[in-house]
């Protein structure tokens, strides 16, 4: 700890819960590797305190920080500027404080095409059926139509997320050349015709994450095509129940850990200005 | 930093400026020598943001911090209980965060007369002549009348804290059995005389202090006796004009290096109920 100083500038995360997340290692770990004079803490803050944490951090000189559940969406009002991405999504999980004025960002759907890449894929240009319509999801879906996916079917329960979810879909479709469409749960007749005619398959709901290990939304394997890339946003556990069926299909499978990698490596850019020590943060981390 | 996790506590120090602390080093490696799952930073807020900055704190769930200056006095209406000496004083150094309910204390006096103590003396029962008024001067003022010093003559020009000096000189007069008094500067005929009775002196002024290295109160050594214990509150430079001018008469001197340890010690333990490692921070960062 010898190397924290009356100079060394605070990052962290905000959130309920946070004492278990892998980011203040994560970050810690390439700050140290980088010789970069900052440190990565995490505040178990809900909604309720969020307005007056975020206050806080800004006169405390926080270089930035990130926001996970369920501070997400709130955290847009606190802000000074909106990112395009955070913008369509309207959720958040990265502010950068320049000098006083916050902008948030998302940088979980940039996460998630990294990983895609990063497990040997190339979705650009073709269809995704995604499952949900919050955080995760919504991130997902704008990033991957900015970047060129060429159609998304999003399938979503009626919650309270459904109703921003045509909000999206709507945007998506008048400012992007992607192709999006809404289908409410459950439908499957429509959920195996998307899936034919898909690319990949990416879940973005909690369904299935620990301790509801035997959840799913599919779980008939004769809705997959033997080329379907199957992925999950869930890293806990690490081979879902959705996996596991895709695995055992014969499809190429990934989770969502290094969805998590990258959405962090992205709001370490944007914080220091580097790219974040992938290697060595994914053999110290993420295996 | 692998040490840095989602559990890691946060400690710090707020005041203007902040970033050449020594603090966040010395309690940094008494995290680490006792691993102790804490970090302190150095946060740069003055009086203007305080109250946002405590309230922040407060909810990202900080167990304690430390305040300079200027924010030593006004953070006293910011907690929610004063310590004694904090009371006595009107104004605090540290504070502890109790699941929401903040504490102010003032280890400055604590601090001093440890260093006293470390420094080989005993001035229990004995006279001291103290110079100044102000945050550091009340700190030890207080303390040394809790502590059983038999007088105290406190010296000051008539500045923004003589008012308050009135008001803590009688409240000691009141509470203990120190007998305090209080002369207004310049004063020499008083000001020997307090000398001659006094087994301690001690300057709780700024005057002295890097930049102003020239500058002294006391310009003329037979204003002390030969077994007279000159001290400084002042560590920058580490033998003020006035330790220089005690030495050269003989006497013996101790700077305020080992005040600013014991104050620091004081704090640690309140917030985290252990003994600083005292001989590896003295080694490492006061030698």
């Amino acid at each position: 700890m010898e190397r924290i100083t009356g100079h060394t500038v605070l990052t962290g995360l905000l959130g309920s819960p946070v004492s278990h997340s892998i980011s203040p290692l994560m970050h810690n770990e390439s700050f140290q590797q980088l010789n970069l004079d900052y440190v990565y803490l995490a505040f178990d803050v809900g909604t309720e305190n969020l307005k007056t944490a975020v206050e806080g951090l800004k006169v405390l000189g926080v270089r930035g920080f990130n926001c996970t559940m369920p501070d997400k969406n709130l955290i847009c009002e606190y802000v000074d500027h909106l990112s395009p991405a955070a913008k369509l999504i309207g959720a958040a999980n990265t502010v950068v404080n320049d000098n006083g004025i916050l902008t948030a960002h998302n940088t979980d759907g940039v996460g998630y095409m990294q990983a895609v890449k990063d497990a040997g894929f190339d979705i650009i240009g073709k269809k995704m059926t995604l499952l949900g319509a919050g955080g995760a999801a919504t991130a997902i879906c704008a990033q991957a139509a900015l970047d060129g996916v060429s159609a998304i079917d999003v399938y979503s329960i009626k919650d309270q997320f459904f109703d921003r979810a045509i909000n999206l879909i709507d945007n998506i479709n008048a400012t992007t050349n992607c192709k999006a469409s809404l289908y409410e749960l459950p439908d499957d007749t429509s959920l195996r015709k998307s899936l034919q005619e898909s690319a990949i398959l990416t879940n973005g709901t909690s369904v299935g994450m620990s301790p509801n290990i035997d959840n799913s939304i599919i779980n008939d394997s004769s809705m997959f095509h033997e080329n379907l890339i199957v992925s999950d946003v869930i890293y806990n556990p690490a081979q879902t129940k959705l996996l596991k069926l895709a695995k055992e299909a014969g499809l190429n499978t990934f989770n969502g850990m290094y969805m998590l990698l990258y959405q962090g490596a992205e709001a370490f850019k944007l914080w220091t200005g580097q790219e974040m020590p992938i290697r060595i943060i994914k053999e110290k981390f993420f295996s």
